[in-house]
């Protein structure tokens, strides 16, 4: 087995909002659900659902709801100063493109009533975005400003809240990765206020019980 | 590149709640945090930090306040009668001796303020696991009955929530993995009801825009 790969994977993957039309393996984006279903979940529930939305009028249909609602939310005078910001400097606005650009929508659903269903489903979110990073395939997790009126749209029942909605594709962007904090700025030892430093921190060695 | 190289390790991993006295290295649990760093966040806030406790009389102490709330949390009457035979079909009881078993225990925390914090950190806490499982760890990812009781423990200031305590060394039980379903149990075609048909799916197909 390679070194270190899955902390390839991970520093490779960045955020896509903009897919090419190039188009993708099927078995690929299932390849992606299937390592998500090994996930551990509360009680082992699996409260994870999955629709895979292929047809480009549905695609259409989502992409309509979503920017919709998006307007609506983009408007709000409710928006935190800080984020209006740092969504201008990205230029991302509420227009969602890459709901009908990217081949594949892996749509993203929690049974309500699992325990720890939300934080389950999140976690196997983790495993879906670095199995389609594997297959070369580049995605993003959009969360819907109104994910009810989706979850309406595509007959999902009300036990289930919609998570997250996962475009996937071939990156049609030349985007640097955000830059990330490292591990002295977000690791304490022990206890909350001793940080890490690993210059002084004894890496080579050996922790036992 | 091995193909399906990360389907390998998230069957291979399974939740470990016995653990070895085998030493581990310091540095495959730093690779671990270093791998959740590069996942994504609402906004590129980045909510998580950890605090990594390898030392023996600080997880004796974690160990003893978890347990003391399991207790209560077990005794409860207000238990589901299917979670509390879930918990006696496993063994699973208020005592929780892999906080001080295994070498190491990531404490993972979310900035509450931040957009998505919970979401984010749970898809981060992915990353973590199958980093992990690549380096050969077992893992845990267990919730306290009372997270505030724990942050206050480690100094935690209070704009963080104790999302997960990661009990990380190697197992010391030969545990097979629960079940999981299949992607025909958890997966629809385009719309809810439209359940996927591997038998009739056009998996060697191309999905194009």
């Amino acid at each position: 087995m390679e070194e270190n790969n899955i902390l390839r994977i991970a520093m490779s993957r960045r955020s896509t909002r903009r897919f090419s039309s190039e188009p993708i393996e099927v078995k690929d984006v299932l390849y992606a659900v299937q390592v998500a279903l090994q996930a551990p979940s509360g009680a082992n529930r699996q409260p994870w659902r999955f629709i895979i939305i292929f047809d480009p009028e549905i695609k259409r249909g989502v992409r309509h709801l979503c920017e919709e609602w998006e307007r609506k939310f983009h408007e709000s005078q409710s928006l935190p100063k800080w984020f209006k910001e740092w969504l201008e400097e990205r230029n991302i606005s509420w227009e969602k493109p890459f709901l009908e650009e990217a081949p594949a929508l892996i749509i993203v659903l929690a049974d309500k009533k699992a325990p720890y269903s939300r934080e389950s489903t999140w976690l196997a979110i983790g495993y879906i975005l670095l199995a389609l990073e594997e297959k070369g395939l580049a995605s993003l997790t959009y969360t819907p400003a109104n994910p009810q009126v989706i979850s309406r749209y595509l007959d999902v029942p009300l036990n289930y809240t919609l998570e997250a909605i996962i475009p996937v594709g071939r990156s049609g962007e030349n985007k640097v990765k955000e830059s990330r904090l490292g591990l002295e700025d977000t690791v304490c030892i022990d206890r909350w206020g001793n940080n890490l430093e690993l210059s002084s921190f004894p890496l080579a060695g050996y922790t036992r019980v």
